[in-house]
This record gives C-alpha cells, structure tokens and sequence, in this order.
C-alpha cells in the first residue's frame, strides 16, 4: 500500500464502503436485469421457527417474487392466519395465502398465540392444490415451488393432475438425510442417516414427488443444521424493523432457546447456489422415510454440505434490513 | 376434607378455579365501585427498560386512571415517541404524552429504534410541565405523580408553581437507597447506601421535592431489585397480548438478560400497598445524591424492604392478561 | 437516627456487619450446643440436579450429623461413585457411601460422565437397606432419614425389619403433589396434583412408608418449585469453593437451564422449619401415585407452601461458602 | 453407490467410522514422525478466558511439545498459581511455569478465586524472561514464541539480550487489528481497524518486536473473532474431563456470556496453518497502538480473514477429548 492512501485514511474508508455496498448490490442489480423468479412456499410455519426465517427471507429479496404462500401439515388454516399477520405487519398483505388440506399431528403449534389475536386475519383463504395448479397453469415451466414443511400438498397435486405438477419449473425443498442426522454438526464423526421430519410425516407424497421427474433440489440435514447463536440472535432482534419484531416475537413462542435455520437454506439456495453446492444422485424414499442414495438415473441434485458461516454472512445482512 | 368432596375432583377443581377468579376480581371490583386514582407518570423510559414494565402495569389497573405520561431527562422527545407507539400497539392511543425539557446525558438511550419507526407518532407533545400543572389546576388534591426518572419535570414544576406543586395529592417515586446498594440482594451483608440514578441525575431537583411538603412515598434500591428472571420473562414474552409483544421487543432493544423491575414497584405500592410496607423517615438528600434518614420530622414513607415473589405473583397474572 | 451515629457511617457499617454476622452465626452456635441432629440421605442423585444441591446443603450444616448417604433407583452403583466423588472432592471422604439394588429406569443418568471418572472411587459400598438398618441399631430413635429419590430402598427396609424401621426418629421426604403439578408456580390458578416422580416410581413402597407409623414430614410439589434462576447461579457458580464447583459441573452435565431445587426443601426444613410450615394430614397414596389428602388420622406433616425466596436467602450464603 | 454397499449398512457405517479416525489421526501419526515443535505461551491468563482455551488446546496437541508457559501483565503471580492448577488437574504438574514482571492494570482479574485456591500451588515460579532466555539458548533456533497476551514479556527479552531473542525460530501472536475492529463479524461493512488490547497495553514493546527481525506470524483481531456460542458450550461443558471442566469453572469466573477465542486462532495457527493464511505485511505499530499494514519489506506474516466453522471443527474434538 503506497504512501498516498495512507495519508488519506478517511479515503481508504470511504472506498471499502463503497465497494461493500457495490458488491452486496452487484448480484442484486445483475438479476434484476432479468426478470425475478416466480417462487410458491409451500409451509407447515408455527411449529418449529425456522419456516418464519425462510419466508422471512424471500420477503427481502427482490430476485423473487412470491406468487403465493400455501400451508401443509395440521393445522392448516391456523397457519394460513399467521402467515396473514406476518404479511399483514411487514407490508405485504397482497401476497396470497392458500390453505392445504387439515391433517392430524401430534406436533405442537407453538406459535398459535401470534396466529390467533386476528391481526390482519384474512376472511378466507382459498385451497392451497386449486391455488398451486392455478399458478402453474398461468405460468407453465416458470414457478419455483419451495416446499419446507411435510409434502402433503405435494401428494396432493400429483394426485390431481401430475401433467399439470410437471410444468413446475423445480421442486426445492428442504427434506431427507443422506449421510447425517439430527445434531451431526460436524465436530464428531456423522452418525448415519435418520428419517427426517419433513419427509417421515408424508412417506408416500415424498415417493410420488420424487417419481414425478420434476426437477428436484434437495436440502437434507446433512447441508441445513445452521445454527442462529446467542451472536447472531441478538443482531436480529435488535434491528427493530417490522420483519426482525415478528421474527423476534415469534421465536419466543416457539419457546427454546437455539433455532435450526433448517428450511432457510432452500431459499438461500435459490438466491445463491454456491451457499449450498448440488451433486446428482438417485434418491430413494423407503417405507420408513429413509431418503437413500441408490445407484440409478439421476432424480435430484442434493446438497451434502454447507458452510454455516457464508450462510449467516449471507442471511444477516438481507433480513436485519438497516 | 371429606369423602364427598373427595368423590368428585371436577367439582372441586371448578370450585379452586372460581375461588381464584374471584379472589383476583375482588379487589377490582371492590375499587371499581370507588371512583379510579388519577395518576400521571413521569417517564424515563428508552434507556433502563422497567420503565416499560412501569407503564405495562397502569395500562392493566382499572384501578387507575391515567391522565398522561409525560418524559424526563436526555432525549425526551424520542421518549414521547416510543410512548407514542407504546399507547398506539396496545390500544390506548388517547393517552396524553407530554414532554419534558430536553438534557444532554451520556445514559444510551437503548431503545429507540422502537421509537423512531413513526409507528402511531403523534404530530406534536405538549411540554410536561405546562401539562402536569393543568392537570393538577383542574383535579386539585386529585392526582398521584408517579416518578421513575430524574426528577428534572418536577423541580421544574416547583420552580415555576410551587403553590400547584403542593396541591397534589402525592407524588410516589422510585429512587433513592437508604441501607441496600445495587446488587445488595439480601443473599450477603448489605454493603450500604450509594447515590441512586434517578436522584444523582438531578440532585436540586430531589432536594426540592423532598423539602416540598407533597406527601412522599419513596421506594428506593432497598425494596426494587426486583429480578425479572428467564422463569419469569418466558411467562410474559409467551403471552402474546399486543402489551407482551410490545414488552418483548424492548426488551430485546434493551439487549442485556435480566432486568431489574426497580420502577414497576412505585405502580404495584399503589395498587396493594401490602406489597411495599412503609414507614415515616425524614429523608435529606445530600450534595452527592446519597438519600440519608436523619432525625427530623418525617417528610416520607419509605419502603424499605419487599417480598420479591410476592410482587411477581401480583404482576405476571395482571400483564400477561391471558 | 442521632447526629453522633451519622457522623461515623464506617462504625456504622462495622455494626451492622457485626449484627450479620452475629445473626448468621447465631442459630448455629445455639444448636452447635445441642448435639448434632443424625441424618441419613437417601438419593437418586445423577438424573435431576436438585439432589446435588441438596447433598451440598447438608454437608454445609454444622446443624447435622451426616451418617450416610445411600443411593437409590436405577444404576445405584454409577450413583454411589457420583458420591464417592463429590464426597472426595469437597473434603468428606469418610462419610460413608451405600448402594441400593439397582432398578431398571428409563430416566437418563445425565451426570455419569462426572461419576465415571474414577476420582475418589472407593473399591466397594455396602448395601444401602444392610447399612440403614444398622445405623438405626446403632442410634434407636435418633436418625432421620431424608429421602429424597423414589422410595425403593424404603420399601426394602420396611418388607426387611418394620420393627427397626419404626425406630427411625423421622422421615423427611421430597414426594406427591397435593393441590399443585409441576409448573403450578402461583402465577396463575393451580392446576390440581398429578402423580410425582418420587411417588409414582414406586408406588408399592410409597404405600408402605405412609402405613408405616414413622413419622413423616413431606415436602410435595406444592412447596418445591424452587428455582434457581439465572441471578441465582451466577452468584452459586462463580464462588469458586471445592464444593460450588462440583456443583457447576454437575449442572452442566445435567444439561437444562433452570433447576428445580426440589429436593433441597427436606434439608432446609430440617434446618429452619419456618422456611417450610407443615400441616398434619392423612395423605393416602392411590395406585396411580396421587397422594391424597383424605379424612383420617394424621400419618403425616405436610408443608403446602412455601417462600421461595426466604429459602434463597438461607440456601446461597451458608452453600457460597465465601 | 452399488447395492453391494447398500445391502450392509452396518458395514458401510464402519468404513465411514474407520475413515474418519484414520483421518484424524493421520495428521498426528505424520508429525508424530517428526519431532514434536517446541513452544514456550507468553499468556495474561485470568482476565479474559481465551487464554486458558488456548493452552487447553496445546496440551491436547502431541504435535506440540511445551517447554513452558510465562505469565505477563498484571498480577502475574497469581497468573502462575492458576497454570499450576490448571496443569496440576490436568495432569500436567511438571511443565514449568514462570512469571513475568508484574505490572499496575485496570483490567480484571476475573478468574481469581481458581488461582487462589492453592490447589496444586508451586513454592515459587522462576522469572518469565530468564526462563525464556534460558530455553532459547538450550533450544537456539527452535522455538516457537506463542504471545497471547500485551507484550512486556517481550520487550523484557530484547532489552536484556536481542542476540539470544533473535535465536527464537519465530514468533506467533495474537495481536493487532488491521482491517476490522471488534465486533466486526463480517455480517456489515468493516468500521476499519482500532488500537488492540495486546498491543496498546504495551506500545513500546511492540514496536521492539516488530523491529526485532524474529519471524513473526500475527493473528490479528480481523482472523480471530471466534466465538464460542451456547451450542459449542454445551458441547465442550458436558465432556466431562479433567481440561474441559476446567474450562467450565474458568468460564464461570470470567462471568460473561460468550467468549470469543482471540488467543487460540495462534496454536490452531501452528498446528494447522490452513486455518489461517498469511500473507507477508509491513507492519508498523503507532504511538496509539494502531497497527498499520504499510510500505515496506515485510516484517509479519499476518491472517486478515479465517474461517471460524473450520476452526471449531479442529478445536471441539480435539479439547473435547472424549
């Protein structure tokens, strides 16, 4: 570095801002030259919190935009209230909200408090396959449908009318684990697969989607345990801005102390491959939700690891928003 | 308990249940048939976050009728704004808010970017001092002034009308420390007196309410280190209310773990005196802000101890309003 | 307060310091000069942490006489080595250490890493129900045996010797649940009594020792929901004594955030039966594991509530050790 | 994958396990080959606690072989009673320990009570600068200098005798700040660099070493913002050996919530340089305690950026030891 900068300090300063604000803007601008893409989440939001930091995601990201957002698993309409008041309270009350078929499940609905005080509560909501078949028909080979909770929607549209499924453009999902299960951070040597919640809650719709030949991304626990610590916890609560005080709100109903940003990296993906890189693999769901990687044709790109840190260094600035 | 009883649980469990809610409506309805306390708050809140907690309670007292809210010390306007929003979140957005004169202070005002949102901003604050005496001029002998900050608002008022000052009813104040110091929590030998925030922030100002002649009711760091723990803070940051809510995002603006419910008792004293027993002191406020008991003619009741749990079993049911 | 005090506030605190000093030493001296009460604990130390406290309580009381501990429930043997270590580490290698007959469980011994370690290990225990019994021989009428882990070992000694058990001065046991369960924390309405761990383990036994005609003193849920909140531990955990620190690492070994003093009521009754005021009922034990309060004859003093934070103030100074 | 491998899970899980210890033994084995690099930590452990994660990480390094470890800054006695506990629990009772010149500080000396216990105790610590000065000339080209803490030591050495300090192979430093400042995490633009704790606590020294000609490999505050979070906690806190519980009550004393592991980024450094890459600087400290990289032959081999995933998952395991 030659003396000449040096003696401006001040100068130096200014130009790493700019080419901070340059670089994080850069991949923005550059896809906003094209138009953004057309993206449906498919979501079991209010039991665990992770659901709520993935839709959080795509709120603030201008590449996408959200046709719509249809819940599974439960409590469907309950879920379909909070993603209401969520969209309500940061801005976004436009964004259609569909509901799945109600299911039973023992799963606990956490965050029911912030769903149920009718804020922003919407008079109905229409039928998340009629919705997803509708979308895709408006927009056949365009729609990215995102599918972080169980995949009973998904069974359900194949069950329908797989002609019209296929003219999705992909399928990313969050599901499944290949060579780790819960709680294989990477500090002690992977333990082996487990089924995992997303796939073991609909068994045969996770065997129809991955049989359906539409393109599938899939992130399984082996490339999603992304940790929100004490540090990070504390920069996005603090932010105050509408998006950080609903998710701030809705993790302590959620009630624990660590959350696992599991379904976040599906949208991350999306908007950043490298945060997730991909290999082929034939993917196959046996009757106890094994997601096994089997010689044959390949049905999916999976994502076998990540690096938790590029992700946060990713996810933090995006949502914080200030 | 006999056998009658006994043979049927579901009676008896509805009996403890009816016995509870009239035992906690009693005293309501008790007070409802006489005519509600005015009250005013004089606020510090943005800084230390019992404030907030100050205000949550008076929100929840029927008891209690609150003429206003004016702020005192460092930067009041923005204090007015975060109280702005407060009132307008939770429901109450004719409450007065004044504010009082601006001071340079180099406490960290740590939540204002709740504040500084516009959420539910008023146009403009009257000025606290014209206010509070107006106020006083029209319900004369009526109103308890609750001070939880510096007392800059009141030797302002002094100054200006003391002959209104002194047609208060009283003036009941957090503030002070007569044996207990901070962290003197009962568990070791109480290490003695040191000058409390509220008064050596404005030590005039406290010599001339403690020689105004208005009835004190002083609640100093002897009886108000009150621990709002994680056992605690998970009951109120679960309940969900929009007054919860509110609590759960300062406190995260706060961004310290616990805090300490120091101003909350002033509101608690008045509403069950029991939970702060007082007695007469002649206090002397001297030139560095420590709070002496000397001989001399009690100007004060001074609560010198509290029973923790007690306070707690009070407040939680009455804020979390679930 | 007169003038001549006030001139000399060192002397003053010098005093007062005297006057704490005095009032903690006290009670001690008084009964220093009554002989020690004999005390025998009967524990599931390992699974939940109270028993740790507990055990920590009692070898900080001069008050006591501690005959034995005797281990309970489960993997009796791994236990015992947990109190060979503790015993060891803190200074009391020669009080004796006696193994129940193990049961199978399936509660998760959290702690087993810090008994496993071989530090202070003793080659062999004695059997827990042999060295009761013989204790009780030894000191007819004088022991009191504190259980405070599910009531196996009581029932062998009862099925073995009734006549010896019956010379026991006491039992004083942490079990049942009378009006409250688990959570009941007087915030809101109790929800009624449920089957408690020490109980419900082992009925059978339970049954027997309330048809046993010792006297009982019994702590229920109703009056052990002491919790050692996070203000609490960093006072406890930052002591730094031999035997606060074994209590931090078993703490983390355990694996939660707030413990549940449960256990640790027995023993602080024993010491200071204000901080637990006992009423005689007739507590019969049904085949869930309910213990019911019914019309009969008195079997036992049952403590119903209790101050929460009087306890505190006993417990920290006399386990802090500073 | 073949359904050869697929047909025996079981095996598959063996060979993965068999992969993973032969990996991580693998490093290990190929140095084991070699001599073990001597190593002399200059350390301020005691105040903050990142010093005693480092030396917890060179004693579970047998690439390592630790010649001594020298106290610095402050109380550097009582500095030297806490490495004779530390190494007296962990087994380590005969590496020497030796103190430096004491000095007056503000900093706290946090972790005071372990020290002071007079566990382990040595009868008295030789001087940290004879000591060093001893080991360079019994090892002359051999040793790796590990400062972590401000440099007094240091400027000691080069005072007494440069030509001996000259013989050290090199010297690895946790110190400066270059780019970014504390609590710059990589989630917002850098705010640029500020004078760091090692360096402005000792300026002088620091421009002696800097100008020495010894090698130098400097982790400054840019690489070293390691952050140990709850989960890593829980993980190293419940491992229950005689280094990790330690650790726990060292973490304990130091009373914060989070540490950061500034000082272990230089033997992470040494043992496997992948986890900080250098590049050759010019590095020139100010009369403020800035280090400025500047034009120049270079006189540091320094880290601007690491990866603090990567390091965690060489640290955990290693410290973990279970």
């Amino acid at each position: 570095m030659n003396d000449r900068a040096r003696s401006s300090p001040l100068l130096r300063r200014l130009l790493q801002l700019l080419v901070f604000v340059f670089a994080s803007s850069a991949a923005l601008t550059s896809q906003a030259a094209t138009p953004p893409e057309q993206i449906i989440i498919d979501t079991d939001i209010g039991d665990d919190v992770d659901d709520a930091f993935a839709v959080a995601l795509a709120l603030r990201s201008p590449e996408l935009q959200i046709l719509g957002i249809t819940t599974t698993f439960g409590d469907t309409e309950t879920r379909a209230k909070l993603l209401d008041r969520l969209l309500g309270e940061t801005g976004y009350p436009n964004i259609p909200v569909a509901a799945g078929a109600a299911s039973s499940t023992n799963s606990t609905f956490t965050q029911h408090r912030y769903a149920e005080g009718g804020k922003f509560a919407r008079a109905s909501h229409s039928r998340a396959a009629d919705f997803i078949l509708d979308q895709i028909r408006r927009n056949p080979g365009q729609i990215t449908l995102i599918a972080i909770g169980p995949l009973g929607n998904i069974g359900a549209l194949i069950d329908k009318d797989p002609k019209t499924f296929r003219k999705l453009r992909r399928v990313v999902m969050m599901g499944g684990s290949i060579a780790r299960r819960y709680r294989d951070l990477g500090y002690f040597p992977d333990r082996g697969p487990e089924p995992e919640w997303n796939i073991k809650n609909d068994i045969p719709s996770a065997q129809k989607l991955f049989a359906s030949g539409v393109p599938i991304f899939m992130m399984p626990l082996d490339s999603t345990q992304l940790k929100l610590d004490e540090v990070k916890r504390a920069i996005l609560f603090q932010a105050g801005t509408p998006l950080t005080d609903a998710l701030t709100l809705l993790y302590h109903e959620w009630g624990q102390e660590t959350p696992t940003l599991f379904d976040v990296m599906t949208l991350a993906y999306i908007l950043n491959p490298k945060l997730c890189p991909t290999k082929p693999l034939h993917i196959s769901v046996d009757e106890k939700g094994f997601t096994r990687s089997e010689s044959g044709p390949p049905n999916a790109e999976v994502c076998l690891d990540s690096d938790s840190e590029a992700f946060f260094r990713f996810y933090i600035p995006r949502v914080d928003g200030r």
